[in-house]
């Protein structure tokens, strides 16, 4: 979508629950292009706390979670989907009038049903900025994070077009693309696009490192042919991808049927010596990744620029 | 192994058939560290042939892939794994005495079988260095291409040693570390490093591209997600990988079974909500990571260095 960015900023003062590689990521980001922006921040972890605390990510870091959205205008929440609950219910008696209440979770139906219940009253707009890296927490953010990627915003049918407007100007400010969509298609586009990879990659940098023909020596020193590639995603964080299973379920599991259908296709292909088979599906593939580059969604540099 | 790596190039005369990528960066790897040897090259398409003359990769550009080899002392044949027993079979009777004949396919055991009946009195030591982009061609290739990567020499059990220690002597000075080994243990240990990791990449990018549900657009716009690290290696050349899962078939569907073992693990707990299996699981993989950026076979840099 369009935004209507003019040069003021669109919230006075925001509320980041959660300082992680996210949250941390936004505060830095807002502090570059939109200093007069009055931050709060908490995180669950005291450790956190504090070490955000030595980074000044925000101007006001608060020890409970209500304290951090009193008088806040917007309140995103930066948590594993698996907390949404929870921490949009320690909010609601603190939230003022008007506020916007987001997110930033990769699953959008489920949260979306979450924050609902949780606050019935609420003016809720979720949204999922696809970005990150597979490192996690306070010290890992950086404000360039979004610059360049696409911002995801799954309002309610009925909700307040003004706030999405507002939402969507906050995060084109933050150097996002934003699109609106409906929860349930974001959800099956992500299955896709970021769940099932991350799942594979998962599996397979398990079953290398369960291997007891190989040892993980040998693993690790030739990991260059491919593997490599595939342990970047696996490092992500945990709790997180947890979460993002179990509540993309059925989409997950949807996209994971399919995924397996065409593995046993190609599984078969080997087996007979089909040579036809293969090439024709390798020279397929190969036009995907150089869409993706000329969209600006990857670097055209071979090896993503590691080896230059 | 260490290498005993005098000053004196190890080789005098070295030609390259196949000028790709692994062909056109040895050349330049060559013309920078080694720069009194000459090089003699040839390529089986014209094309490639006409675009190596442009750029002056070698110092004679034989037109018949037996003058390319005459006097030379090592060759190296730079192509698919599928086409070396006919080019070997075409060099043949154009080999000089004491001449190394080598290779860089990424299966070992069905190469030097081919190598073996094609050349049955020649040296032949099968090399395979572990490092490549998804680019193609001889503009793709650069000299840094080997640098920090590991070569895998698999001599036979009675081959000289001498000529392995100028073999290991040669990919040293291109850079490369090397190691020597058992041709089926190269065979094991690459199925899971670089097979199946591109199997699996070739497989859900042709996933992703055929679905109804969600649009090829959709799938690009928002790769960011995770999708587009398996498009990479997803872009790699098709005839090659046709050829290393033909090769390579018995070890590639032994690692692929497992795969789909552990994968079914995984499916099973997420369709039970069984988190814990989930988090055990994604907290092992993050330490694989770890330890591929200790070991120099990746970078440090979050997410590739790509979004910094």
């Amino acid at each position: 979508m369009t935004n209507n960015a003019g040069d003021e900023p669109p919230f006075q003062k925001v509320a980041l629950i959660g300082l992680g590689l996210i949250g941390s990521s936004i505060a830095r980001s807002v502090r570059e292009v939109m200093p007069g922006l009055e931050l709060r921040g908490y995180d669950a972890s005291a450790d956190v706390r504090n070490r955000a605390a030595s980074l000044e990510l925000v101007d006001l870091l608060a020890e409970e979670v209500g304290e951090a959205v009193v008088g806040a205008d917007l309140v995103i929440l930066c948590i594993p989907v698996g907390s949404m609950a929870d921490a949009a219910g320690s909010i609601a008696p603190h939230l003022g009038r008007g506020v916007i209440v987001s997110d930033v979770g990769s699953a959008k139906e489920p949260v979306a049903k979450a924050l609902r219940e949780a606050l019935p009253e609420a003016l809720i707009i979720p949204a999922h900025p696809i970005a990150g890296t597979e490192n996690s927490g306070p010290e890992a953010g950086f404000a360039g994070l979004f610059r360049g990627r696409w911002c995801i915003l799954t309002p309610e049918r009925d909700a307040d077009p003004d706030a999405v407007a507002r939402l969507a100007d906050f995060w084109g400010k933050l150097g996002a693309r934003v699109e609106v969509m409906d929860a349930a298609r974001h959800d099956l586009v992500l299955a896709v696009t970021s769940h099932l990879p991350h799942l594979i990659a998962f599996t397979i940098v398990g079953t290398a490192s369960h291997l007891e023909a190989v040892t993980e020596g040998e693993v690790i020193k030739y990991s260059a042919g491919g593997f490599r590639d595939f342990t970047r995603i696996a490092a992500s964080d945990p709790v997180m991808w947890r979460d993002i299973f179990l509540a993309n379920r059925e989409a997950v599991l949807d996209m994971l049927g399919r995924f397996l259908g065409d593995l046993s296709t190609l599984e078969q292909a080997i087996r007979k010596g089909e040579g036809d088979v293969l090439f024709d599906w390798f020279s397929r593939t190969r036009t995907i990744r150089r869409a993706i580059v000329y969209e600006g969604q990857d670097v055209a540099a071979p090896d993503f620029g590691r080896s230059s």
